[in-house]
């Protein structure tokens, strides 16, 4: 696919309404743009707008918002095919959104859209087909219940492969809560249930194709930023290198050396089989070839091949450590080939791999403990270590199948909610939302993003403090956190929302970025307008998570966490108190200018970043 | 994919080496392409030419063969696609051939070629990638291991989705005898083992681009040709009409109630599910859309999916009746979801189904007989009626897994040669290939199909007789079955020469075939040409198994069909006498000019086709 040019970023939004079967196309307001720059945060101001608290997520009354930004599309690394999905999520209950590469935000700005709306919910499954100006609605019942791959190239091959698509699985047909979307070059928006909304809207994919070109407004002040970036990329050694050969696939190796890598469901933090499921031995072992997404320079995806044993011929670009320590630590799971099935089968059958590994392992605690019973999981053998119960478990969790699909299928908090008898305090969740791989008891700073962070308890929206406070020796204090963090989450927001990936955040930082969005927009944004708007998005997104009742009180970890001293490895006894999370929380509001009692931003706050209106729906919702 | 015109039929062909890593252009001979058309006779001839008696098939010197033919790329209904790929076969130790529809044989046209002749062997994983008049040999290390499906997606996806590619899957790697090929939109060139031999080459993939056009020789006369055959295509009534709605997924019911559905590997001819794996059950719950080859009018391909149970998501264009009879009746199952998930895993690991089937079924008999033990069969469950252990046979068939895929890899023949203990008796091939599922005490014509055609115990080679006599109420007699089974074969060799799918024979008549093609190519056929052609290559593929030892004496049946009465349903009690083959034969040898004693072509015949260098070459090898 070649680069194309494009003028400005302001184009248009394509509103979609499945209930009427209309659609509009409505110029993308170009304050909107100054002042939430694109993907992440227009999607989060969309959605701020227009689903308001106590709209049930899987009613036709959420709306599925898929953005791209001012980069995408362009040759900033790692920007080419960038896309981020935004929508209330049925899995937490809040504010959600999912980031994903591949191709397909490429392709939707081609077809002349910087976004899509899509609202309401079809009377039988559909799918739409948009190419250039033009959209229709089609009937999708022959390719529902068909899981992605198949269905993927069933639906290329009827409407040409110039089409790019996202599509849901079975499990989102079947409002899985922990479903996610996938695009046709198996890149995954995964978190937040972003695939149930899709599925509740009786939307199985959206195929897009599109012809159009750009041009820069200032193409020569781009082409010299571009350069820079590209420089950056290619030429500097050190970790960057390093990256390449292994992508996240050293992580498990690296977070058991620093004694946070989480094992059995979180019962223990370090993992004797590390290295069996880690670079360089997955290299060595698995790696077929060094892939990445449409265009990106890095090529950080690995490829994997399953060669022998009962899982032989299965492969996927991944899988990525998140997954890794998912199905493979976190299961207590030493063997890489039932790992890289479980990624496979998690795909195509549209599951959130983190989500779904991680609510395996509560439930392969609470069999050990008798908190539930063999025959709640349709006497599936599902023991820590167990592959076959795992891949088992996780057919049944996509269909909603039997007994064990009914208490696992809408995500851990729900299960640990039936379930009862303790089991909550090993959930590993926080707002609903199936923790990142980094123990917070060895690594602090990333308690306070996971505690905090504005979609639930993820490793991405606030970024890893991990990389930061770790290498800095840093990792056992509680103290200045929440500025450490400030500043992790100011550079995510603004990555997302440009959006890049975030691996390429240290190759393109900020005042570069800045540089970048500037030439191709001719809008004139200096850093410091960036970090402004970064402020501006993540006080949004707090905004909008607060209209729904969340409070500073919510902003916690799970039991294990607070209550439990780190048991093995290098940093053995090491706890992370009540205490040290209240002083970091504490840090961070006043940092972000959020009420430290209430953890709702103050009006104060919200009328300097030009949120006065967003200060007046929370007043008229009670928050203010 | 838009029509597009060419210009008479002789283009060339592309001659690759891969041991050489060369290749080179020939003029496609003009006297060639009128005595044998293109398609099977082409690859006929080129394999009695080129690979001469002795040659092991998965050596170096064996050769692949692809061609296309005078139809294939025209709008010529069924013709569009249809490619054929011809070498010595390692299954059966002779001439083999299989046909494909597809994509692939017009994206060879289009490139330029009428034909790959593949020679050699890599010295390491190799794909070809072929645009226009370019040639590059690839490596395809990255790809080797990889199933069918995911690394098709891959290739194409690093190449473009132009592309048009075929591909062994694991089978074919490891030398799985009954391996096919399988091209990106899921046909299969499965027969005779032609993937094994791709594998011995060290060929993972051909991938093919073009963007050719060609003019026909005499539109005007061709569009008037054209019209006729859609005419017939789109308008008669009867059961062509029927055939869009069943496609061969009437068959179990059909043949069921003719009393000749193969049944728990032959040893029943009637079996009490066959409803349940039939149109038009079938129809109801699991076909989900009518699909067909590309530009293919009819539309009999069945999409089906299943919807619930173990086997939830597995979806497949198909499965055919052969499919169904293999792995259903033949196996006693009669639940299609299995049936199913085993076509789509066949296709995925690149098995041929009947072949796998069929072997299977004979293992389920030789367990239940005690000719082998359970831990030959790695402790597998491989009795009759057993779903799992059809499904984890195949997987362990494909990748030559254990105690199980070291007996069954090779297909029956070869079990039943290392089983022995009177298992040869009812291994259910002849001359080493699976047979077709029609059962010939029923439906005698189609027992002298079975025991003489070309490529071994076959339901395609000679035409399916069964369709003739059983409507004709003539099915019980031997008598006359040698000249009907000249007619049979003629047509059906017509057909893949031209090549065009078998199920358009009854609309595109011999007479109109002969209008086309002389339209199409400019070299005038009349249809005594045709038939004289279709004579000639049957007469030589003849000659070929002549040369490899083939006579008489081999043109038999498994004993069981001679030997044992049909036990149940509308025929019981008949036979098939190992007289009456011996009459059929003699009759079909006297029809076609074969000497009575050998089988062998007689030298006047070869003489009087034009075959005067066929003759001194089976004299040279002690043949005539």
């Amino acid at each position: 696919m070649s680069d194309f040019k494009y003028k400005g970023y302001c184009s248009k939004l394509l509103r979609v309404n499945l209930t009427s079967q209309t659609a509009s196309e409505e110029p993308l307001n170009e304050s909107d743009v100054e002042r939430f720059i694109g993907g992440r945060g227009l999607g989060a101001k969309i959605l701020f707008d227009e689903v308001k608290e106590g709209v049930e997520p899987l009613s036709p009354e959420n709306k599925l918002i898929i953005t791209t930004g001012p980069l995408t599309g362009t040759r900033v690394p790692t920007s080419t095919n960038r896309f981020v999905i935004t929508t209330k999520s049925p899995l937490t209950g809040i504010y959600g959104f999912s980031v994903s590469g591949g191709a397909f935000g490429l392709e939707l700005k081609k077809a002349g859209y910087d976004g899509l709306v899509i609202e309401g919910k079809a009377n039988k499954p559909t799918y739409l087909q948009i190419e250039d100006g033009e959209l229709h609605f089609r009937d999708a019942g022959w390719l529902w219940g068909i899981p992605v791959f198949e269905a993927t190239r069933l639906l290329r091959e009827t409407l040409g492969y110039d089409y790019r698509t996202i599509m849901i699985g079975p499990s989102g047909e079947k409002l899985v809560k922990i479903a996610g979307i996938i695009s046709d070059d198996r890149r995954a928006s995964a978190r937040c249930g972003v695939g149930a909304v899709m599925g509740s809207k009786l939307l199985k994919a959206v195929a897009v194709k599109g012809s159009k070109e750009y041009t820069f407004a200032d193409p020569a002040k781009f082409d010299e930023a571009l350069k820079e970036a590209f420089k950056n990329i290619g030429i500097q050694p050190g970790p960057w290198k390093e990256f390449r050969q292994t992508g996240t696939q050293s992580g498990p190796i690296k977070n058991n050396a620093w004694g946070i890598l989480p094992t059995a469901n979180w019962r223990e933090s370090v993992f004797d089989k590390a290295a069996e499921i880690s670079y360089p031995l997955l290299r060595e072992r698995f790696v077929v070839k060094d892939t990445g997404c449409n265009q990106c320079p890095i090529r950080c995806t690995k490829l994997t091949l399953v060669k022998d044993g009962p899982y032989a011929g299965a492969a996927t670009d991944g899988p990525e450590y998140e997954t890794i320590y998912a199905f493979g630590s976190a299961c207590k799971i030493g063997d890489p080939r039932p790992i890289i099935a479980a990624d496979m089968l998690c795909d195509d059958l549209g599951l959130d791999t983190m989500s779904t590994g991680l609510t395996i392992a509560w439930a392969m605690e609470a069999l050990e403990k008798n908190a539930i019973s063999k025959s709640e999981l349709d006497g599936l053998n599902l023991r820590f270590g167990s592959d076959e119960g795992l891949l088992n478990a996780i057919k049944k969790m996509a269909y909603r199948d039997g007994a064990l699909g009914k208490l696992l299928s809408d995500g851990v908090r729900e299960a640990a909610r039936k379930v009862g008898k303790g089991s909550e305090s090993y959930a590993m969740h926080v707002k609903g939302l199936e923790i990142g791989g980094y123990d917070p008891r060895g690594s602090k700073g990333q308690g306070l993003v996971l505690a905090a962070g504005s979609r639930g308890g993820c490793h991405h929206a606030y970024g890893v403090a991990s990389f930061v406070e770790i290498p800095q020796g840093t990792a056992t204090s509680a103290k200045g956190k929440g500025l450490l963090v400030k500043g992790t989450l100011r550079v995510r927001v603004m990555i997302d929302s440009s959006p890049l990936c975030a691996f390429a955040a240290s190759r393109v930082p900020p005042p570069l970025l800045a540089r970048l969005i500037s030439a191709a927009t001719g809008m004139e944004m200096q850093l410091s307008d960036l970090e402004r708007a970064a402020d501006r998005i993540a006080t949004l997104e707090r905004a909008y998570n607060a209209r729904e009742g969340v409070r500073r009180e919510h902003d916690t970890l799970p039991d294990r966490l607070l209550k439990e001293a780190v048991p093995d490895g290098p940093n053995k006894g090491a706890v992370l108190t009540p205490e040290e999370l209240e002083l970091m929380k504490t840090e961070l509001y006043e940092a972000m200018g959020w009420d430290t009692s209430t953890g709702i931003p103050k009006r104060s706050t919200l009328e300097a970043l030009g949120l006065a209106d967003v200060a007046s729906d929370l007043a008229r919702a009670g928050c203010l």
